[in-house]
This record gives structure tokens, C-alpha cells and sequence, in this order.
């Protein structure tokens, strides 16, 4: 059977980020550029003060203060009119350009004015101004491709006046439950039911991950429903089904998918829970449909979304072919391992001044997902049945 | 001057959750739980298969294997008609009822079908059923007030039937960006000025915060429009001003605001960059209004609004009364701090088989947000000027 790593290679064999388009800045949080941004001028873009204060030559400083004559008051926004000659000073503000032949600004706390004259005895040696330039210089590279957007690079992309971006764009995901057993949430199951709760997770961890997620309700365990379905699911950009992989009779989803064109990737990894996950793709011209099929029982759909398909958005997205970031933590008590694969456990991950600690919650396996609620991560127990210390380290995937 | 401590007990003694609301449970997504949930029946609602295979009564099992006869095939969704006696065993579906006289399944891959006949040879103890009840008695408190909702969580709300749930719901924040100097993003700057890149900054730090952002553009240093706009910015849950918070002639924010009726809470934390932040609030009847004033420098308006502004909103939210998380990451360089405050450093954090490890970046200080795009994190240089070497411990906060 296919090993975790194993599957990460297939995944990212053959999932190719999507095309970029242009989007207004404001719709850019949390996407991915798909260009190199350069600036067309300098940054800042004349020499500026960055206290509110007063504007001298440094030389004038006889004995570390001075008094000088008030020749201007510089705000933010204005040019100044007025050069600063040898005794003469200008009032200026935070973010305002310095005057010529200042080269220095005292901060406003460390003058006394008195009239058209202050006295400066600036304290600490700091000249409290930014020079043209400082920060970028026209030409440079300042954001590069493949860079993910957060408040501070949005912020530098106004600065240097990109209103518009190329970014990869959201994938759309369709998300399909299958199951004769299955009942919308807002109904009560009868004898043998259970309510759809795997549409609902799902759509919250796709949207989590920044994709577009369009839920398209159950399909009925039969081949007229689960096609009809499929080939809704496929005008997205991915189709996640979840139920109907493992082997019974009713695992009617491998051979729908089949007959719907899409090629296996991989069907089945050696891991717990979710060991019959499956991925495949189809191909048409430039354009790619991506099928996970989740296994139905929830934390098996839970665990294996946000393994395989949170790391495919990503990649469709536009980041880096890597695998999910794993905190190494310490293990707070005991445990004893009994699974014969590589076992995704529900955990407890908190952070001490020392580093960060994990505790496994209490859990019933697979269709447990009430008991997943204590949990805000993963630890992977890696393999053979063992028994775990305190303080060992586990490898723990914040969810 | 305060303290960074003393400033968030401060914020902590002000900021009280908003009211709760009632959301559909698909619009819930990383809000918090503002009402205990219960089960109102047991999970598993019934004696469940884990697997596809043959359920059987374990007393049949002589020398670990049985040749028995089939007497019914029971899937997901359907109720067996046929309890199980000595001899017999249903084929059964992942997620069907068990049989009444059933109290194991054999997994498909462990059996031979012959006809009307099946050999089951288990391997393994495994009983591959979970009993009714397993996960969660009704009855039982599932989900506390307070939780933040996931995909795990979500789903668990799913399965217990709430497609309704009371959270706190997303914060208003209107964003004001003060001085005469700005243009919009899209313009080019004329002589002394810049572009406003607080805002498009702020608005993405707002909305990562999980808030409702609401960009109202600048106001120029006067206070006619500085009032109007204050006043616009008082129709939202909160209001985030940038500029003219600091000493200068100009600065008119703090005086517009007692104005408007907004008390201050504190005004100066000693910190860099963002020594001048100020919060107030205004309350009328049971209805509050925030307000910070961040300093213009772009650096320190990002970090203000990481630390306070993100914090006051996650309680707002209904998140508990917490600091930001720090995650104690090893210093990968010496550095010779120079800062007489603590200082919030721009940082790259990255994670190692051994734990996280932090890199300052190159950074010109409060005015110098490109020097800010290869930092995904901040890290704190706790005060008096010292020298740090490699492997020192800092305090880093993930952006």
C-alpha cells in the first residue's frame, strides 16, 4: 500500500497551480502573487521625518543644544519652501519632507519654543529622519512570485500603487456525500439514518483553506444519482465526495469516476483513519478536474481533507509543493499505541515558554467526531504498536 | 508610560463580547460558540459496522474460523430484518446497524463467499462495530460557550442536528486614515505625498481577524472633516484611525474624539515601533463603541494592529481574554539590539525537526513596510539594548 509520503509525491506530481488573473487588492488577502512586483520609484520617496519635531543642520549643535530661528512649519502633504541655513530651523511633522540643508530632526520633546525661537537639546544621538530610498529604490524586486498575501505585503503593494495584482485564483470545489443512509441536518434520522454531517465539515475546512466551496447535497447509493451528480461536481475546479471508497458492494464511486473519465491517482495509503482515500484527475485541453474521494466515516474525511485536499488547494493556489507544516510537540502523558499503520490522532496542541505540548483527547476512532472536539490538531503516531513517554515528540498539524 | 502588559489588562478590563446571534451553521465558520450544545440522542444512534464485512455472533468462531450462512445483506440507511443465529451472518456495509445476535463484524478482506455461504477468518481482535451511544450520551454536553468553530466542530454540530447556532457574531470596524499628505492607492503621488497603503493594510488585517471591514477612505488634518468622519466611523462596532496620534501641532485625532465623546483608556505604550497607539471607547446604553488611534508610520500601524486591534477583536468575537500566542523560537544569528523599549521586530519564523527557529529581517524601521514582505512573523527584543547570539530564545508572533 501506498506510504503518506508517498501519496504527498503523487499529489504533487500532479497538481499545477491555476492560471493567474487580476484582482483589486482588497480581494487579494490570503491568495498567492503569481508575478514578481517591482517598484517604479524610490521608497519613501524624498527625505522625510520620522517624528514630529524640528528640522536643523547638525552642525549647528554647539555642546549638543542650540537655538534657533523658526523659519517654516512642515506638514505631511506640503513641500517645503524654505532651505535651513546655518541658525534657522523649520517645525516639521511625521511623514512631512525634510527641507534643504536639514539633516537631522529633533523630536518635538526635546525643544523648548519660545516665539519665532526654540532651543534643541536633542537627547540620544538618533537622527530621526528615513532617506529617499531607504526602504526600496526604483527597479527593485520588492514582492516575488509565489509569495502569499497577508496584511504587511497588501500594505506594501498600496505603497507602491498596485491596485490591481495577478494572483492564483480561488478554486471552486464541489463537495458530494454519498449514501442511501443519509439525511439533510435539519432532519430527524429515522432507524438506520444519520444526519449528513460530513457536507458541513467539509465545506468548512474548503473554505478555510481559502477555496470556493459549493456543496451539492447526497447522492443516493445508485449509479443514476452518483452520475449525475459527479458531472455536476465536475464544472469545478475539484470534487471531493466523501463515503463510497472502501470495498463493499455499494462502493459504487471508484467505477463512477471511472466511467466519468477521471484517472486514478492513488487509492489507498497506509495511514489511520482514511486509509481508503482516493485521488484522481481528468485532463481536457489545459484544463484539470481534481476527485478526491474521502472515506465516509467522518474523521476519516476530516483527517484526510485536511491532509491531501488542504495541501491540493494550496498548490492549485499558487504556494509551495509542501507537505503540511508539523509542529513538533511534547507528549504530556502516556500512551499506548496499538495501530499496525501510521495513526492521525486527535490532539491537544497548547504552547508553554518552553515549546509547544500535545495531549491525545479521548477518542473512539473514525466515526467519532463528537471526540474530535477537544482536539485543535493532529499528532501523528507514527506506525508500529509501542508505547509512548512523557515528554517523547510528536509531529502535530494544527487544525 | 504603560507598560504592553499593562495596556492589554487595560483592553481586557474594557472589551466585553458582542451579543449573540443565530447563524445558519454554514455562515459559522471560525466564529465562537455563545451557548452550550447538547446531544438530544445518542451517537452512534445505533450498534454500527465500521467496515464492510460479515457480521457474526464472535461465539461462532471455532479455532478463529467459521463457515456460515448468509441471510441477509444489509447497507448504510436500512434497518435488518433478520437477527442473527448460530451458523448464520448478514453481509453489512460501513455504517449499516448491526444485527440483533451480531456482536462482531468481519472485515470483507478476511472472508471467502461460496453461494449462499461465507468462511470468515478473522485477522486480528478487532471487533470493527462501535456501539450506540459510544461517542456522546444524550444528554450530554458536546460543545462549550466559547469555542471557536473548525470543521471538526462544525461537523459535530451537524451530526447533533444544529443547523442553527448562537455565536458572537463578526465585529463592524471602520478604517480612517488620516493626513493630508495620503492619496488613494491608484494615484500617483505628487511632491511630500504618498499613498494611503494603511488602509488596503489594515482593511486585510481586519478581515483576517475574521471582522467585517469597512474603509472609509482619508480625512485631511482639519477638523471639520476629521469630526465628520469620526462620526461616520461611530456607526461601526469599532473604529481604527491611522496618523495624528503623536505630539505635532497637527495632530488632532485625540482632541476630535473627546469631541465625539470617546474616552480614553490609555494613550502611549511603551513599545517600538507604536509608542503613540491610543484606545477609547463610548458607551451608551449597552451599546460600545471602540476606537484605536494608530500611529501613521505603516510599520507601526501593523503592529498595533496585530497586538491590540486583533486582540480587542478576537474578544469581541467571544474568544477568551488572551494575549497573543507566542511561540518561543531560537534566534538563527546574533544581533545587537539598540532599542532603549521592546521592540517588535520584523521576523522570519520557521519550523525545524527540532523546533521553531527565527530570523530578524532587514528592516529601516517604523516607515519601512517593503522591509516588511519577507517577514511572516514578529519577534520580540524585550528592552534595554544587549546583545543577542545565535540559539537565544525570543518570543515570536506569526502574522
Amino acid at each position: 500500500m501506498l506510504t503518506i509520503a508517498d501519496a504527498f509525491d503523487r499529489l504533487f506530481a500532479t497538481v499545477k497551480p491555476l492560471d493567474p488573473v487580476s484582482l483589486a487588492l482588497g480581494q487579494s488577502l490570503g491568495l498567492t502573487l503569481a508575478e514578481d512586483i517591482s517598484s517604479t520609484a524610490d521608497s519613501p520617496p524624498f527625505d522625510k521625518s520620522l517624528m514630529d519635531g524640528y528640522a536643523i543642520r547638525s552642525t549647528d549643535l554647539n555642546h549638543g543644544t542650540a537655538t534657533l530661528e523658526v523659519v517654516e512649519v512642515i506638514t505631511a502633504g506640503m513641500v517645503p519652501t524654505r532651505p535651513i541655513e546655518s541658525g534657522q530651523t523649520s517645525q516639521i511633522m511625521t511623514g512631512a519632507p525634510l527641507p534643504i540643508g536639514a539633516d537631522i530632526v529633533i523630536k518635538i520633546e526635546d525643544t523648548a519654543r519660545d516665539g519665532d525661537l526654540v532651543r534643541v537639546t536633542p537627547q540620544g544621538s538618533q537622527t530621526n529622519i528615513v532617506l529617499r530610498g531607504t526602504s526600496v529604490r526604483s527597479g527593485d524586486v520588492v514582492l516575488r512570485a509565489g509569495t502569499k498575501l497577508n496584511g504587511s505585503r497588501i500594505g506594501a503593494l498600496a505603497e507602491l500603487g498596485r491596485a490591481q495584482v495577478n494572483v492564483h485564483r480561488r478554486p471552486t470545489v464541489a463537495i458530494l456525500a454519498t449514501g442511501d443512509e443519509l439525511v439533510p441536518v435539519d432532519q430527524e434520522p429515522g432507524p438506520g439514518q444519520i444526519r449528513n454531517s460530513n457536507e458541513s465539515m467539509l465545506v468548512a475546512q474548503i473554505q478555510a483553506a481559502g477555496a470556493i466551496a459549493v456543496p451539492l447535497g447526497i447522492a443516493r447509493d445508485n449509479r443514476i444519482d452518483l452520475r449525475a451528480k459527479i458531472e455536476q461536481g465536475l464544472q469545478c475546479d475539484m470534487l471531493v465526495l466523501s463515503g463510497g471508497v472502501s470495498a463493499g458492494t455499494l462502493d459504487l464511486v471508484p467505477s463512477e469516476l471511472a466511467a466519468a473519465g477521471i484517472t486514478e491517482v492513488f487509492h489507498k495509503v497506509e495511514m489511520k483513519p482514511g486509509k481508503p482515500v482516493w485521488f484522481g484527475l481528468r485532463r481536457v485541453g489545459t484544463t484539470a478536474n481534481y476527485v478526491f474521494g474521502l472515506p465516509g466515516n467522518p474523521v476519516s474525511s476530516l483527517v484526510c481533507c485536511e491532509l491531501f485536499v488542504r495541501t491540493a488547494l494550496k498548490r492549485l493556489m499558487g504556494e509551495p509543493a509542501l507537505r503540511p507544516q508539523a509542529v513538533p510537540a511534547a507528549l504530556e502523558h502516556p500512551h499506548s499505541a496499538r495501530a499496525d499503520r501510521p495513526t492521525y490522532h486527535p490532539a491537544r496542541l497548547t504552547w508553554t515558554p518552553t515549546g509547544p505540548v500535545v495531549t491525545l483527547v479521548p477518542w473512539h476512532g473514525s466515526s467519532d467526531l463528537c471526540g474530535t472536539v477537544a482536539a485543535n490538531a493532529m499528532a501523528l503516531l507514527p506506525g508500529a504498536a509501542r508505547q509512548y513517554g512523557v515528554g517523547d515528540c510528536l509531529e502535530t498539524f494544527a487544525w
